[in-house]
């Protein structure tokens, strides 16, 4: 397969300003002029991430990029390059790893990163593609999950749960939004939303060594979440799913609450952010309702 | 598995003076001064690069790095970060990671790399491994496959064939080695051997735009070469196997003859130097027999 696959895939990179020696040798060189690089890496597998028989390879090329690049989003930092590895089943035909290709290099150019190279593989076993994501920061430097102070208002992009309609392939990284953001207001913390709002919420919340109050009522319910809740009630509401359901890949930010009340009242980054809630003193997850009473709520959703 | 495995490993994880953030957050944050950055990804599967039910997984993990430090090694870059990618199956316990984990980074503190990140998941399938490493070139530039000349040197390091036996595992990617040449000597060009002495050769002539022509009796064969030769005679001779086994992961490196002279005489490096044939005006691949016969060479190795 490679025989006609390197060629093939070759010819098909587009150059880049920022790649010095791209695909068919040994590495692959990068101008990073800014000192600094931000490194990422997401490995997804048939079977967990994706059913191979079920999609068209094109959005699992997709996926696999635009999963990196949502964790460039929540470090603020600005995409550069990419780097594929790729273990295709040896009953598949080279159309395979071309229409893959053809998904990632249609959201690479969408957001202006380089492929600058791949390792392209054939085993016995189901499709697993591993992507490295290389970005840089920005003039305000990274966003950490352990920036978040108490008081912090809780800011989301977007709606939650759900994704499993369509969204988790779907979904455009908020790396336009989180570097809008990130220039403009003074953020604390970010984290984007893969195992669900409660349990990353709950993550990041920890890392910064403090805990969260969600605002029941705040939390911005996707469309899906509404359609799964109404055809499988006993799997729970809408809200907990947009809680528990992952792959959401949305933004929660930790903003200090002069901030939040421009970033709220501003809304022109594309997306709505949404106040969900605070950051407290103590640790632990809670949830608040419309009359104001606290309970505890177990952080739920995908654990690897 | 990832609840025991990520804090046994952010604990694991040594810092790095390069390392500004390491495992525990979105992405990684590497200092790298030089403003450029060489980037290698290679993937490792079981059943097709080891065979995890006869091996010590930690070798499997020690693999995984090396061959991406190889990789840097024929760009003559300094490595300095890893990020890894995993695939593990779902019935293996959380020490099948760990001991990966151990190989891996008791090669990473052998040659000062930083473990920038990791992304562990299971699945119902073999395991799969994929690493990214991230180097910066020296002040002599990279090396590339292209730069060889006809009239060059073609000069290896170290021993040809029969890494079956062992070194495909325990060989020492050769960046030592590389960097000490490359700032010493004025070198062209530079490959390491994964797939094959010749082929890999035919590919570095191809990309240089011209041919090369081994001296059968110059190519340096290892013990394991003989060693197969002589349990199954009918499988090749020993320069068969020099010439086609692959994973030697040694350089083959292009360098001006008066050059050459130099780093024969040298010798200095720690692992032998020899001169294997030289580069040629017309494109191909020939052998020259001790009676100075060429005759056309058939690339051979592993194809993926």
């Amino acid at each position: 397969m490679e025989s006609e696959f390197v060629p093939w895939l070759r010819n098909r990179v587009p150059s880049h300003p920022r790649l010095d020696l791209g695909i068919g040798d040994d590495a692959a060189v990068l101008s990073l002029p800014s000192q600094h690089c931000v490194v990422t890496s997401d490995m997804l597998m048939d079977g967990v991430d994706f059913v191979l028989s079920e999609c068209d390879p094109r959005r699992v090329g997709r996926k696999a990029l635009a999963v990196n690049l949502s964790d460039l989003a929540a470090m603020a930092a600005e995409p550069v390059a990419a780097i594929v590895s790729i273990a295709v089943p040896n009953d598949a035909a080279v159309d395979l790893p071309k229409a893959i290709y053809e998904g990632l290099l249609e959201l690479a150019a969408e957001f202006g990163v380089a492929l600058a190279g791949g390792d392209t593989n054939i085993w016995r076993h189901p499709l697993a593609i591993s992507v490295t994501a290389i970005g840089e920061p920005t003039a305000g430097g990274v966003l950490k999950r352990s920036g978040a102070r108490a008081g912090d208002a809780i800011l989301a992009t977007g709606e939650f749960g759900g994704s499993i309609l369509g969204r988790h392939f779907d979904f455009t990284p908020r790396v336009r939004e989180a570097l809008t953001l990130h220039e403009r207001y003074n953020l604390h913390a970010a984290m984007d939303v893969s195992d669900g709002l409660s349990l990353d919420l709950s993550r990041l919340a920890g890392e910064s060594g403090c805990g969260a109050v969600i605002d029941g009522s705040a939390v911005p319910i996707s469309d899906d979440a509404r359609r799964l809740a109404e055809e499988r009630p006993d799997a729970g509401s809408p809200l907990d799913h947009a809680l528990s359901d992952g792959e959401d890949f949305e933004l929660i930010l930790a903003v200090d609450s002069a901030s939040a009340s421009q970033v709220l009242a501003d809304q022109s980054i594309g997306v709505p952010v949404t106040k969900i809630g605070e950051f407290v003193v103590p640790q632990g997850l809670w949830i608040r309702s419309d009359k104001g009473d606290r309970q505890p709520l177990t952080p739920r959703g995908y654990e690897h």
